[in-house]
């Protein structure tokens, strides 16, 4: 892997985070599944936000975070991703090129306005999600810049992407250029019901185009329609190269042909939100391996860098993470 | 003070905070005195945006802040105070009305954006800021309702509407209104420089036509050009019917005639950012004033506000200030 402009280039969907707190009542009042992620259209987000509290606006989106994390470990990263030519919009370009993340996707000019997410924290720490997908769906193939993806060591995709089908074009187009560039292809299953809406398709990935697969317990056991942790972690084996499975307190388990290696969640004082606690485990995770770290290394900067990102409100890291990971010896 | 709607009526400017963090190389690199407030124009505002890191948005505005205190307190209130026709209006307007409080401002449609402040916190908690005042500036004495002035216990203005003439008009007319309806008027200082750019109207408002006064020391210092905490409360103490002085961790003075009550500071864990101290302060107190409490809970009612605020990033509270209060044993 030598001879990369970037450790790692991300696409996503381009949202801005609108954070309230309420409380378990709140959710079931509006039908919704709590800690799970649901796509909402225009007048639905109006009139949820008419509801909900009041709320804090950062920057999100699931690869984005991960973007954004693993800038914050020192590596050089790009973003492709859609926002509109409206203040949520600058408000996301701003926040990821102010880290140093090459961000270049013009903004679209077709009148869906940015990408938002209305993200609700209950008393403990959990969200749920309720996406508006905004100008994000105007990603198409031809943003997807080939020369960053071929000078990227990563590409890292997400799942979400395939709930639109130009931007699921624009995903499958990186994952190409990025094998024919001789780089490596990350995904991220995203969210169950995500798995359940696009198993075929994420299925054929995992056998034929991606590398390293990032999937949480829920996703791995829906992917492959298994009932058991142990029996998803198995067949998830045969088929990815690296395969890297999140349990919440319970740690991860990253899986590569004969190797499984087990790693500890990083100890939290306290669990305030736990929004980005994937994303960020796979900035961890991604920094790890394009730094040219043991798997087992790549899960623990995983892990702390998730700790970082649920002890306090958002999905953007409030500290540093490699100062965090020289703290904790993990990085020199 | 019977046959009132609201306990409180605010009028200040409406803007949303973008906080981020900096170290202190980067306030002094920028030209900027740390723990104050500058006005900034368009041309600024965009390049400070530029410069500076990731940010969060949140809705602030000092006495907004306040009226979002005393509603979280269980007040009635009211705001008055200017937005654009845009996303960060939006964004105020929601946040301000769904915690209750009556809002009905209607947006500026003469171009300027939504006023926003860009709050730089250092590691030390201190918060320095620059204001963009944007559509706030069109706050016009057409737009005080009188109705809500004049059916509410106390009418709280904020000293930096005096930077712009027409907001400035509205003050004076929203002063007139509610001394007309045998009502209370508060007045907050703002900052030091503020009242250094408009002493003789506050001096004049302060002998003339205000109740209760808030101030730090930095600013009733500067209202009397007086050196010492000591000889500045002496001279108030002459003028104002009540007169409420925050020393940051020293605690508050409240001075009313003969009366002189010393109220400790609240503890707190550990300070995140200052942004708001001031502003959640005023609005235990005026809770309590308007709740019908003695002088000395209304200064432990804002100093547990207090405390609150400056616990996490934001000036809006987090937590219940009620609950927080009957935890305290200040309210029933």
């Amino acid at each position: 892997m030598t001879n990369t402009k970037y450790d790692v280039a991300g696409i996503g969907n381009a949202i801005v985070d609108i954070i309230a707190r309420c409380d378990d009542a709140f959710l079931s009042n509006q039908g919704m599944e709590k800690g799970f992620m649901q796509l909402i259209e225009a007048g639905r987000a109006e009139k949820l936000y008419q509801t909900m509290g009041p709320a804090t606006e950062q920057s999100g989106g699931s690869v984005a975070n991960s973007i954004a994390g693993i800038a914050s470990f020192g590596g050089k990263c790009a973003f492709i991703g859609r926002v509109a030519d409206d203040q949520l919009g600058k408000v996301f370009a701003h926040d990821i090129q102010s880290i140093g993340v090459a961000y270049d996707t013009p903004p679209s000019d077709v009148g869906l306005p940015t990408a938002r997410c209305f993200v609700l924290v209950t008393p403990d720490g959990e969200r749920t999600m309720n996406t508006f997908l905004g100008a994000s769906t105007e990603l198409k193939p031809a943003d997807v810049d080939k020369q960053v993806i071929a000078q990227s060591q990563v590409t890292y995709l997400e799942g979400y992407l395939f709930d639109k089908p130009e931007a699921k074009a624009a995903f499958n187009e990186a994952a190409v250029t990025a094998r024919e560039a001789g780089r490596k292809v990350a995904l991220s299953l995203s969210d169950a019901f995500c798995v359940d809406r696009h198993r075929e398709d994420f299925l054929a990935l995992v056998r034929g185009g991606v590398d390293i697969l990032f999937a949480n317990e829920n996703e791995i056991t829906s992917l492959y329609q298994l009932n058991t942790f142990e029996d998803a972690a198995g067949a998830v084996r045969a088929e990815a190269e690296i395969a890297v499975l999140t349990r919440s307190e319970q740690g991860s388990v990253v899986i590569s042909g004969n190797e499984t290696i087990e790693v500890p969640a990083a100890p939290v004082d306290k669990v305030v939100d736990v929004t980005g606690a994937g994303d960020l485990y796979a900035a961890g995770f991604l920094h790890g391996l394009t730094a040219g770290r043991d798997l087992d290394t790549c899960g623990r900067l995983g892990a702390l860098a998730a700790s970082e990102i649920i002890s306090h409100i958002g999905a953007r890291p409030e500290k540093n993470l490699k100062s965090l990971a020289q703290g904790a010896g993990l990085l020199g």
